[in-house]
């Protein structure tokens, strides 16, 4: 199934549209701020413990773009930094986003996901800071000395049918995404991690949903973790994603790299660069994780 | 002159420490949150237009290591984001903090740095948004394939006394840093830019201050801008930068690299990383910034 953007303007049914829609409450009499919105946080898109970080990320995302485009035609995230403070479960949310400074091609702003305790009491699940703006009036200046990551091509690759059934069961989203991983990156299923602490492949969403930058948020944190390829099973909870949306993307196949150098003191960074099917660098992150815990 | 720990504790008047110090305001009777901090912004840190990006993220974060170390015993820069909203003048300014969340081994805080326009208004100048922990209780694991960059000896590098006067001119805070670079990355200040993008040298404070956590903010954003290196002179806004503190620097000197790999899009990201003398990596950021106007 393939998509035209023209298509997805018309509103195809997409899982990642329906996982991270957002409903905008009417304002308060009070004042703009802060805008709240209502969401549902949709199981299928479980990994380990919680809902993906990535998804979190474009859900919060999607209300800030609706924020600040609104206010400032500043609709497309630049740059986007979210602080995870506990682990999200399926369910009903809300997400309050506030306007920092509106400017003339960045606005910056903040939003807070909240879910209810069975008490009713608010926890907050992630906040988020961020800068929008809008990528269709980027300058066409490409100075880069960055190069696509070399992979096998697309029917050559491991797809995450393959992956242990123990991993399959914790991590519902892979049912949404089309994932190819480079096979000298899968050791780890076997029992054989390089060591390298490097994880690469080509990913879609299953649905024929096609990229744009909120995805983008998805996509940087949708691979397994790299500690699984340094020979650590378990989760790397998330504590700070910082993601830089450099382009749109075109229709068609990411390609994404997850790498880590530095696993020390009890975390390890994840850094993440994602390559649209024009050869363009579109997206590039860090995130600081907490190292599993072994046994 | 060198200094150790215990003389630092003990009180060495540091221009660091005068630059980024801040004085609690006692709590309004309504509440804890937000505390007010008051600051005094130096123009001996002016770089450009402005004062050092850095230098403001330690003071903010040293706003934050009073508020979370008093609230949660978590005085430590763990993963600490700024977003840039407007250039700060020297002068009066004021940090307003909140608590996000306070945990067992981390907690989540903002700041907001506000100064005053002429006619009393508020303008904010930063936002951050941070994790706190305790470093010196950081586990002790180190499993890195990250080196340290290859540096000729100290004495064999370039002291910013030998920079053009015109760079000198705007960039008071060279005055402060003992800062040694690179000869194979000094080719912008004779006309001659490597084109590589990456800026290395030795760096520590001029009056002897040692290193430590909230200096390393300040340590990722000190050295010339690596466009220069890309043969783009002018200044370089920042958008984000986010510091991830690995470990406590042990004293001596700092080796730092900066490195820009992708200019596009009218914006470019510039990666740091700073080593202790020990050998470890103890400290990785990530800018995003605007890409200087020619002309």
């Amino acid at each position: 199934m393939t998509t035209t953007a023209a298509e997805q303007a018309s509103g195809i049914d997409s899982e990642f549209d329906r996982g991270t829609a957002v409903v905008r409450r009417a304002a308060p009499a009070a004042g703009p701020d802060p805008v709240v919105y209502d969401a549902e946080l949709d199981g299928g898109w479980r990994i380990g413990g919680g809902i993906n970080g990535g998804l979190l990320l474009a859900l919060a995302g999607r209300a800030l773009a609706d924020h600040l485009g609104t206010a400032a035609g500043h609709a497309d995230p630049i740059s986007v930094s979210g602080y995870y403070l506990s682990a999200s479960r399926p369910g009903p949310a809300e997400v309050r986003t506030t306007a920092v400074r509106t400017g003339r091609t960045l606005s910056t702003g903040t939003a807070a996901l909240f879910q209810q305790r069975e008490d009713g009491t608010p926890v907050e699940r992630l906040r988020v800071l961020a800068s929008y703006g809008d990528l269709s009036g980027a300058e066409q200046d490409v100075r880069t000395s960055a190069t696509p990551p070399e992979l096998p091509p697309v029917e050559q690759c491991i797809g995450t049918e393959h992956a242990p059934p123990a991993f399959l069961k914790s991590a519902d989203l892979l049912n949404r995404l089309d994932l190819r991983l480079d096979p000298a990156c899968v050791g780890w299923a076997l029992g054989k991690p390089s060591g390298e602490g490097r994880i690469q492949g080509w990913l879609r969403l299953k649905d024929g949903r096609q990229p744009d930058p909120l995805m983008l948020l998805l996509a940087v944190d949708a691979l397994p973790p790299t500690t699984f390829d340094l020979g650590l099973p378990g989760w790397t909870p998330t504590v700070e994603l910082t993601v830089h949306v450099r382009a749109r993307p075109v229709p068609g196949w990411l390609r994404v790299v997850h790498s880590t150098r530095n696993l020390a003191g009890g975390f390890l960074e994840e850094d993440a660069e994602v390559w649209d099917e024009s050869g363009r660098l579109v997206a590039q992150s860090r995130q600081l994780a907490v190292v599993p815990r072994l046994g």
